[in-house]
């Protein structure tokens, strides 16, 4: 008997080609342990159909979209888990060091913060889970310091400058403190 | 006879490749419907012909480029209307959900103020037609909040967040308000 | 009798192959000249090899990572250069209208400050190299101008807009000043 919700292997090898292809023209890059990432692509599209968005494979979700957004794949973390520990949290994306073979894997803490503190209502960065209907008067204080590339000029917001400048691949050391 | 300025097919199956090109890279999508996409490829190309740059084919270009900065394609009002209506005005752009069929194209009511208002030196925003001869020392004030997208830190400033964060393509609730 | 550090012809066409393709995903060109092209790839890899880093093949480099930070491909200076001259210093990259042949690359005159202007500590933009260390309470005021693309709400922060927007490639004169 044929389970309907079955995933089909070319559904995930599909999902894993495209979002290698959104990763590197980014910058960004899939774990090329293939079987491993193929696995993960795999928890993804499960997540989908169960959830209807796609949660991390390696966390437990609600099932509430508002309280798991920050755990949508790509998730909050990953950014400053790749500056830190050259992987995110999964392992699903990996930095250049690590692709290159000049870094190995760590164990990546978790680094979100536990329900209690992210449900809590004080914090200065909210999720902003209805942006298009923010009240534009409310603006929060920017509360991470923002980059240059000193290359071609892109600014970003973030903790630390990004392993490689999305637009014109400058590594980060190229990036400068702007605001 | 042939008239010379005919556009040819391959012409207009080229340049549509070249934009649909762009749009994915970007988190932008061209209409699905290919022969309507065709047709408003082929008004580009006799706009650019005609006048010099590829002005909206949905709307009236007076010829003078610096009047109608505003509506070369991609005019500025297409990301507006592609988070208010789902498409831009002349249907050529679409969003995530239209291309996935959740969503249907209304008709898209004109953004542009007219062109009194247009020409009016008293604005705020006014075209920057000349921006690198622009005087650094008068800086408009920001107008338009700026968004952060909370995954990668791709900072925008428009009204409201994309659809897809164009180097991390997070969908447009991972973003927060910045400034 | 083969020298080890012999460059394949292989090599250098990878990396030709990987720097157009990442230039024009991001709204630039490498120099459409292909002999002139490798032989400048051939450099950068040349110098990879001597240094370490893909310091200019037209410039000297000193061998410290940290001195060479601004010269290494693409360097500090490429972008204004591409909007003052219409290619950078070594006429690797060139800009829209060079590729198009409406405009010809004159000599580009040397826009790095002489080496005791670089060294001098108190010049308010410092080289960021070690941007993951730096004190977070320190921001440097902005002291260049921020562009927004009137298209897409894209920001960066240079002297003068980018040829093409990297993400929604509208041209410069679609940028406005922001900031």
């Amino acid at each position: 008997m044929k389970r309907e919700d079955a995933i089909a292997k070319s559904e995930v090898e599909a999902l894993a080609a495209r979002l290698t292809n959104e990763a590197e023209g980014a910058g960004y890059h899939l774990n090329p342990d293939r079987d491993f990432t193929l696995g993960l692509v795999e928890g993804l599209l499960t997540n989908e159909r169960r959830y209807g968005y796609r949660a991390c494979p390696c966390r437990l979700a609600t099932g509430d979209k508002a309280k798991d957004l920050d755990i949508i794949c790509p998730c909050d973390y990953r950014d400053a888990d790749l500056v830190d520990w050259g992987a995110c949290y999964c392992g699903l994306y990996v930095s250049d060091e690590v692709l290159a073979g000049t870094k190995k894997v760590e164990p990546v803490p978790e680094r979100r913060p536990p329900a209690a503190e992210r449900a809590g209502g004080g914090a200065a960065r909210t999720l902003a889970g209805a942006p298009r209907s923010q009240d534009r008067s409310s603006a929060p204080a920017p509360s991470l310091p923002v980059w240059r590339c000193r290359v071609c000029g892109y600014l970003c917001a973030r903790d630390a400058p990004p392993g490689v400048c999305p637009i014109c691949k400058a590594q980060a050391d190229r990036f400068e403190r702007f605001l």
